[in-house]
């Protein structure tokens, strides 16, 4: 799937912000903005640097394109057709590269990049830049930043901060529901360390959280 | 002000959350809802707990309406004419308390401490219990929860999650722009230790932040 010559990924990034920008979809919405864009090719780029063996092996223009594309569609957490929001990016994303002269061999790959990062899309990431991808999305949601989204989305969505433990309504709770999980399910050895780490602030902030909350009546 | 038996506090608190319930101007807001209220008044009662010399003698009665009742009307941080939402907020709580039979002497003391509490309104607190309310509420915008409800807000309000730390459209500033202040400002010598703890908490996510945010072309 190598070209003999790799482009150049410096060459390729503006014209992937320049189509991310221009989906406009997530405007007024800062935990999906440029930003996050930004951070997840970043983290991907720290998982290959950090990759031993087979991790090592990624082709990055893959994975830079895909990290870019990857909500070109996002629909909200509350949204019923939620799960299929990562097919649909997948398909823009290859419109708007093939469009743009990107290397037609490497459309697929990128494709399924987008595909498979998606949690409720639950599909299987079938190459390493899939797996690299989805371990950089997912590390975006831990940690400092992840908190940060986190209560975001809440207010977004105007669901109550926390309560009981068992209700998917309460923005704290996504740290048991989900958060606490995605270590495990991480793809890449470098990921699976940097999510550890990242959940154990995570679950220090919770126990906070829940000393200040005290007494609910 | 005091009467000569101490009115029960338990015969009035369901009383007042009633009373903070049916203005519901508050619904779908998870960082003004009635969780806040509950973690303003027991942030209260802590400090009149460990208050000593003249922090020691508060009438209850006056702070627990104060919590309850202090954002009975309340506008969004980038609302034009927020400042005077403390004013309205006493104005109504006055009104509801006359007509569920709430001490009349009492009133005043209520509606001032529910005045002075807003940071925007910049009134200054002119009783005990004004200034217990004051700082009650603001510690709940510090800390862990503090963080969550930042976050929050600026969801509702769809601002960027953080940037460049001289721009008041990004939320992370809050910390530094108006959290940081806050422990100066704190009323009470037991506001201002429990300040102080929180606000360190808050600049220890700060630099997690940062450094998990890294490189942001």
């Amino acid at each position: 799937m190598r070209d003999a010559v790799a482009p150049s990924l410096a060459a390729w990034q503006p014209v992937l912000i320049a189509i991310a920008s221009a989906a406009s979809v997530n405007d007024n919405d800062g935990a999906h903005d440029l930003h996050h864009l930004h951070r997840v090719w970043t983290n991907a780029e720290a998982l290959m640097a950090a990759g031993s063996g087979a991790d090592a092996d990624a082709d990055p223009l893959i994975v830079m394109a895909a990290c870019y594309l990857h909500d070109l569609v996002n629909l909200p957490k509350n949204h019923p057709e939620r799960a299929t929001a990562s097919r649909l990016s997948a398909a823009r994303a290859v419109a708007a590269l093939a469009a743009a002269g990107f290397p037609a061999a490497r459309l697929q790959a990128v494709a399924h990049a987008i595909e498979a990062h998606s949690f409720s899309a639950a599909l299987p990431a079938r190459t390493l830049e899939a797996r690299l991808v989805q371990d950089a999305d997912r590390l975006d949601g831990l940690g400092a930043i992840g908190l940060a989204r986190l209560f975001y989305i809440a207010g977004q969505m105007g669901s109550a901060l926390a309560h009981a433990l068992d209700d998917r309504a309460y923005a704290l709770d996504h740290i048991v529901v989900k958060l606490a999980r995605l270590p495990a399910l991480m793809q890449t050895a470098a990921g699976r360390a940097l999510a550890g780490q990242r959940l154990a602030r995570l679950l220090a902030f919770r126990d906070e959280f829940a000393l200040e909350w005290g007494r609910a009546p």
